[in-house]
């Protein structure tokens, strides 16, 4: 099959692909329309902590799907993913170093391995760019600007540490309209945590954001910010457990579950 | 103090009369405006499996405030709350079977216990009477009828079981203005599972509730079924854990957190 069709596959298709080892770049713009998942695996006698951390911090740690010890197979995001197969590249860290980027862990998986998956804003990006809200670092090709703020999540056994923010510059008008919007996806980030000024949640420079690109600010435009998926992998680095396997920044779970089926209005 | 100004007391002051044994009634219409909140605990050998079970079935089971081992006192329901005391009546239950209600439980705290606290219908309930939605069982001073469907609740280690709802009367032109408000209280049972035809839920009679009371359905009325806090509580009794300690029904844990700091909208 010609990789260049590859934007025109479902979920299912590109899943497969990426099981037999055809596809290990980035899934951004592929299976427009489906949710797709940020990974954390952690040994079970992290599990509870991690889970606690998620529920006591939904914005930044939107669950999608918890799978109990040992369980290698979703039921909620997919019928039919193999979690140690269907991502295209893992990272893998002990005691909160990166030792390697693979593109299976089936070599590595254990019974005590406990699987999560939490939500992702391309899930609510897709649905500001149909509301022509505009997302600048697509717009201009980048990643999405991170910002480390002072806001401290609430932590949970071994887990604390600040929320991680992205960043999206708009004009004021449409700043209510992104709040309705993204309001509707709890499950990926939902409404912004903050809107204009950066100081006041320890954003000292938004041309120099710790994660990811700048963007252009234009004149006028506010700065908003969401929760972001980050958050949760620095607060695990940070505790250091012994083995933690995630996907590689950017490629992420490709679901079955459309964003629509996500929206809670 | 005179027990007839129950009414306008505050959260903080009716924990006190509780935690002083002054207070051992339900809670129902006590501090009006604040959410009241479902108690259960458990040994620590289930909490995975139970807040994972939360985590997979959140209509029934919106968790609010989950402890970590051993905690007693509650940050985000409130900052002085002691869940062992600030509870009017508890049930203890072993292996499955009810074995006292007391006022307090310090006496047979330990340190393995985890605590969870869920949403409770209260808080919409509210909200709909604000909005002249009629709430039937309110009006004809009954308990809210419950049944069990057959829905299956997406099970996690050792807990499964059926759905169990509540259901309310209403004529057909007040059916999406309910949706749209309880959608709002998504940490509160959020939106309803179903509407209209009982039997598509496996619910057969609606004068026979399996608990609570039936109340008055009119000509013209539709049936409107909520998932119900009451699920929990059957899945726990069905895994006969060695102990679990919950509320008396009725008799909630009233928190410092207002229906509206829960409203997702």
């Amino acid at each position: 099959m010609a990789m260049k069709n590859i934007r025109l596959l479902g979920p299912k298709e590109i899943r497969a692909l990426i099981r037999k080892g055809k596809w290990d770049k980035p899934t951004a713009g592929l299976a427009m329309g489906y949710a797709q998942a940020n990974l954390v695996i952690l040994p079970q006698k992290y599990a509870f902590d991690f889970l606690l951390f998620c529920q006591r911090n939904p914005k930044p740690c939107p669950l999608l799907e918890v799978l109990e010890p040992g369980k290698f197979k979703t039921k909620f995001l997919s019928s039919d993913a193999d979690i140690r197969t269907d991502i295209p590249r893992y990272h893998i860290y002990r005691k909160g170093r990166l030792q390697s980027t693979v593109k299976e862990i089936r070599g590595i998986w254990k019974p005590d391995l406990v699987t999560f998956l939490l939500g992702c804003s391309f899930s609510f990006e897709e649905a500001m760019l149909r509301s022509k809200i505009p997302v600048r670092h697509i717009e201009e090709n980048r990643n999405v600007p991170m910002f480390i703020t002072n806001i401290p999540c609430k932590s949970a056994g071994v887990f604390h540490g600040p929320m991680v923010v992205t960043m999206r510059p708009m004009p004021p008008e449409k700043v209510a309209r992104a709040v309705q919007i993204t309001s509707r996806y709890a499950s990926v980030h939902g409404a912004p945590i903050h809107i204009g000024d950066p100081a006041a949640i320890g954003v000292k420079n938004l041309r120099k954001p710790e994660f990811g690109d700048p963007v252009t600010i234009k004149k006028r435009e506010i700065p908003v910010f969401w929760a972001c998926g980050v958050t949760p992998q620095a607060v695990v680095m940070e505790a250091k457990p012994d083995l933690c396997i995630t996907h590689a920044p950017g490629h992420m779970f490709v679901s079955d579950l459309l964003n629509e089926e996500l929206a809670i209005l």
